[in-house]
């Protein structure tokens, strides 16, 4: 069985580990893993250069997770991990202060930078720094172009007349993803979301072979804006998708009108979406009318919801949707392969 | 007074340490430092890029020295330093897991090599890394060019007939001065060096004007061959030397035969230069007969090749070499300081 799974960062790690837990359990392969072939489509969206090295946010989310190396308690990174590179290069005053990178985590990012110097697509480097951690998934970046997602504010100094930098009353100004999310905490209000390098951009080797040739394509429970969003307007992803003869079963990441993790209200809301399950659920559509999902799985607590989203025309299941143990997300997983097979039979 | 020094790394950091505390004392400037303007010319030639980082260790290693973050036990690197970074670049399988790239020293070389790809030169990024350690004296590289040292060294399988890559017996192969320095221990004997990039090369900015602006240019006890060696083949560099008024006063890098620190021994029998302090003396040359030396200072314990090298025509004065402490370092050069004040007179 092959199954694909468009992923962003965090939510998409703790989706994928359950996934392959569950396919562990339920599809042997007499060696500990599955005889299941995994395939995961990462956002690569919030990707970045800094101080020369490149950083994978997601892909390295997904790889630490799935390789036992993420730091559970703190939600992201390694664990054990120090900031001694961090520290001096603060010091020597570049970087960005506000933005962690542990020293474990820069070894990713120095090989990573050296194989791509050397002339390696990102899918190349991401199977060399994979490789050590014997995912048992295999991960595809959304694309081997750099598309980075940046965030257009509303300009500092709106109405005062006078903002520094020549900037005129209400004037936008943009940062990268990164800075918006991890520096001002999504707190500064979101115009729009823009993906530079976009134009020239493919999907990745293997994304839209995984998309058309996998018996599932699963749509983890990541920010549907900034990493699933992001996946779907790659040039060559969304055609596949529409062309794919695998069921799509979408998993939703808001629960009880709150994103299971991080801060999706603050994207939703700059793109007019509600942050509720069904908001979701209808901005990604049924496949019946255009759309993106054959199903989609809200949580038990928005069951309420049904009735409205089927008559949208959206095939909707109620399933718990807290991944707060491995156990937990096994039980997901299987729910969203449960939910594949009644639309393949 | 200014004062103008030729470097290499871990002997001339230790001159150079002593030298600002011999001014500090005799030409104070009433603030902890001196009048005297301190400016080192420092190899490159050990300069290389490593999994897409700037390492420059004759640099590094006299900013460390003078900023009192060296490791003194050690005798190069950064106290306190930890090797984390480098232990997962290691399971990444990139790098040279030989060559030692501390955490705290690579935030030296990430800082480094992100300016240099923002298109300063390595004399701006020296100055911007430096400007953190309030050193007291100037360093400024050789030249901005990259001119790297490989070796020479007899191939493997010489005589066997069936050497692996096709080498034919007695076949030359060459390395990085690095990997033979420090993987090899220069235990490969050296059948010689090469300066790669010095046709494309000049001195840095402010090379040249130092030497031919300086009251006095003293010559580190560093490799006569790999450091110095290596700063005298730069474009300009020699000319200067030849033209400048300014006396030129050696300190010779062995004692007794032997050298105070390294593998000197390796890198001399290569280009035919006896470890002894009249040979190195000798090799270098009086400047009256188109040398490089006004005086040559050697340990006392080498007192008896006075007359040999008085005969050479090179002035010849003997002293306690050893820089065991900083004191002994500051008497030195307020030997070698004394002696150019003698030669100005």
């Amino acid at each position: 069985m092959k199954i694909t799974v468009l992923a962003g960062g965090v939510g998409g790690a703790k989706f994928l580990r359950g996934l392959r837990e569950h396919l562990r359990a339920t599809l042997p392969d007499g060696q500990g893993g599955t005889t299941a072939e995994i395939t995961a489509i990462v956002n690569t969206g919030d990707d970045l250069w800094l101080t020369g090295l490149r950083v994978c946010p997601d892909l390295d989310s997904i790889m630490y997770t799935l390789g036992g190396a993420n730091d559970e308690e703190r939600g992201w990174g390694r664990h054990g991990e120090s900031e001694r590179v961090s520290t001096e290069l603060t010091e020597y005053g570049v970087g960005w202060p506000w933005f962690t990178l542990g020293d474990l985590d820069l070894g990713t990012h120095i090989t990573r930078s050296h194989l791509l110097r050397e002339g390696r697509t990102l899918s190349e480097a991401t199977a060399h720094v994979a490789a050590r951690w014997n995912l048992g998934i295999t991960l595809l970046p959304m694309s081997d172009q750099p598309v980075e997602t940046h965030v257009v504010v509303a300009g500092e100094g709106a109405g005062d007349g006078g903002a520094a930098g020549g900037a005129g009353a209400g004037a936008e100004r943009s940062m990268h993803f990164e800075e918006w999310w991890v520096r001002y905490r999504a707190g500064l209000p979101a115009v729009r979301f823009e993906q530079r390098g976009l134009e020239e951009s493919v999907a990745a080797p293997g994304v839209v072979e995984a998309i058309l040739g996998g018996d599932v394509v699963l749509v983890a429970p990541s920010n549907p804006v900034v990493s699933i969003g992001t996946i779907l307007t790659v040039p060559g992803i969304r055609s596949a998708l529409e062309n794919t003869a695998a069921p799509i079963v979408g998993v939703s990441p808001i629960i009880s009108g709150a994103a299971v993790r991080g801060m999706a209200h603050a994207c939703l809301s700059a793109i007019g979406v509600a942050t509720a399950a069904d908001a979701v659920g209808l901005h990604y559509g049924a496949r019946a009318s255009g759309g993106l999902l054959d199903a989609w799985l809200v949580d038990e607590s928005d069951s309420g919801l049904l009735p409205g989203l089927a008559e949208a025309g959206l095939r909707v299941v109620a399933v718990p949707l807290w991944m707060n143990s491995v156990e937990h997300a096994a039980a997901l997983a299987g729910a969203a392969l449960a939910e594949a097979a009644l639309l393949r039979a």
